[in-house]
């Protein structure tokens, strides 16, 4: 329970084969004998990346382990979010309990740190943000959690949520979360000052939700960076789904990207196949920080979704078209140090002297690990074993 | 290894638990008691559905088992087909050999029949076609296997492939394969004079790759409906990838759909991430045969895929933004009628009377087996388990 490790037969990122040594749940060093009294382990070969990064799930809503949801809902997005502000009450969705089981799932699948955006609405009022709040609390010696309060419902147009989200602050959720400033909450000025204004307040990141397509969404990411700027938060805010980068109009997206890499403004995708998407190459290029997630695990909004961000690697993958090695790797990139960056983890990565948060996957290179989804066959957090074999070592709820 | 089997403990199509009879390698009857002697197997609950359909692949081109291929291809279609055809010679891809790994693999997921498209061109001649052949008929007990002739390197462009073609017809080809009639053999009316001819002189069904897109691949698209008709092929042409159908004019795309119901021209779907794709909801609805395949499963085009037609299914769903139950059954559909249909498989189905061509898939529903690509129990062909817990009875090569 020291976080000391010594485990054999491992290959850093697929290169030659090493051992790799952990002394005080941090990355000591690379190709050491085991040291007298060590526990020692052997990583059959197998592959050691940094922890995966769930940078943007909904933990409080996923209906995992509560039996199949038949999904009967109709197909407009207000339909979507009355059906689940409907279904929580009668289905009696626990944030706690729910919170805890995704989070070990995530686990399990190699994952080390999590974003979860969590509702906030004149409804649940803080339930969501107290319970998954718990579950951070007692997950956290095997998953570091971060609690977004995200007006799901919308904020302006539902009075009283303004001030829910301030509360969620108090409580301990560690970034403001936003939601279609013009298409849902019809106001994006006003929408804006409060989320930025509650942001300088607490001293906390940004991170919203825009599905606004095309030009709408353009403009709210115009008036997004212009915020950023104003206000000196480069690196601390980012922008979730950010459709309207997958519009069209090049030149115009070229603009916005050239605006994102300035004002240091991050961009989250889940690669979704049937909406336009940010074109992550064009995006690391321009060296925009590019994180992704997997939005809803199993819930009222639809039934996909396993929390394993090694297949998200691989959607990323397949949305932006990526067949080379070189790109599969970007892939994967986006899905662990992208989030890590994303998420301004501390001393995140797998050199000597970074914390001990990494997976040992099965598989040849890579780009082989992502495409086939391969094996995890351990999962290190701060120096400890916390799941064998794709389970955790700790019982979800 | 008569096709007798007594299986209790099955929910058909996640339906209510009964047991089913298998005689001669058909279903006869659901519900009834274990036949005196006959072998009776613990269906352990899982769900019955009839046996996927692979209904595009590439099965002479598959690099499974043959170590990692690192991808450098150059972006440009011309880039992976000159690189593959480099490839095929530098790395010996054994079409026999290959196809039967990827036989065994789509067996061992559950596809009981498989269209393959097999390259045919100057170079390789007709020894994609051998290969192929010979795993054909070597895993006949296990899956049915299709074959078209299909010009990868394009027929007019290169002298010498269309006579190919017939000879791979003559060897016992089951289908004439065509390609992108304008972009790659810059004559349409030359191809389809081509290929049509063929189709009648051997009366082979058709099926045509088309990833031109938007207006260009509609013009293909109405050529080729235009043929079928003349020729009277009526239910015996497909039209594989169909990008064209993705594109945004909704009410040209809406007169393609009526064309191809009309002309009973089937499309077949590998719901590509990053491509257009054809609305599988708005053509099943208008009554057009809609199948799915997983096309190229890790060649030196792309290193994704799996074999696995019910994570197809998910794909599909994902693709089309299916969300509802009774859309991710769609999907499943696709992946199974839809593909029998486009095959014409004969007594295909799960009524009494049915070829026993069947899978137990875990789950607890329909759409949840899809979206959690549940573990296959059990794979059934004419009557015989031919894999149990995802591994085939038969080694691959
Ligand atoms: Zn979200
Ligand atoms: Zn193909």
């Amino acid at each position: 329970m020291s976080g000391d490790l010594h485990i054999t037969g491992i290959r850093p990122m697929g290169k030659a084969a090493t051992s790799v040594t952990v002394r005080g749940g941090r990355i000591a060093a690379y190709g050491e004998d085991a040291p007298p009294g060590m526990e020692t382990i052997d990583g059959g070969d197998a592959i050691l990346i940094p922890g995966l990064v769930e940078a943007h799930t909904h933990l409080d809503k996923t209906l995992l382990g509560m039996g199949w949801y038949r999904n009967e809902v109709g197909p407009r997005l207000i339909d979507k979010i009355e059906n689940e502000r409907a279904e929580k009450k009668r289905l009696g969705i626990d944030p706690a309990r729910q919170s805890a089981r995704q989070a070990v799932l995530s686990v399990a699948q190699g994952s080390t740190a999590i974003r979860s955006h969590v509702d906030v609405d004149t409804e649940v009022g803080l339930s969501g943000i107290e319970g998954v709040l718990r579950t951070c609390e007692a997950y956290r010696d095997i998953v570091d959690i971060e609690i977004v309060a995200f007006p799901q419902s919308g904020m302006l147009i539902r009075p009283g949520t303004a001030e829910l989200m301030e509360e969620a602050l108090r409580l301990g959720a560690h970034v403001v979360g936003g939601l279609d400033p013009s298409a849902i909450d019809r106001d994006p000025k006003g929408h804006l000052d409060v989320i930025f204004g509650l942001a300088e307040r607490f001293g906390v990141p940004v991170d919203i939700h825009l599905h606004e397509p095309a030009e709408l969404g353009a403009f709210s990411m115009e008036l997004i960076v212009e915020r950023t700027r104003a206000l000196g938060m480069q690196g601390e805010v980012t922008i979730s789904h950010a459709f309207c980068l997958g519009m069209a109009d090049r030149d115009y997206v070229a603009s916005l990207i050239d605006a994102l890499a300035e004002a240091r403004v991050h961009i989250l995708t889940t690669a979704p196949a049937s909406r336009p998407v940010p074109p992550v190459k064009r995006l690391v290029e321009a060296g925009v920080v590019v994180a992704a997630g997997s939005d809803g695990v199993r819930d009222t909004w639809g039934p996909y979704g396993n929390a394993d961000m090694l297949e998200r690697a691989m959607l990323v993958g397949l949305r932006n078209n990526f067949r080379r090695d070189d790109e599969v790797e970007m892939a994967l990139d986006v899905c662990t140090y992208g989030g890590a960056r994303l998420m301004g983890l501390d001393g995140y990565g797998i050199a000597a002297g970074d914390r001990a948060d990494f997976v040992l996957v099965e598989g040849e290179t890579l780009a082989e690990a992502v495409v086939s989804r391969a094996p995890r066959r351990m999962v290190v957090k701060n120096g400890r074993v916390v799941a064998r074999s794709g389970r955790a070592l700790v019982e979800a709820p």
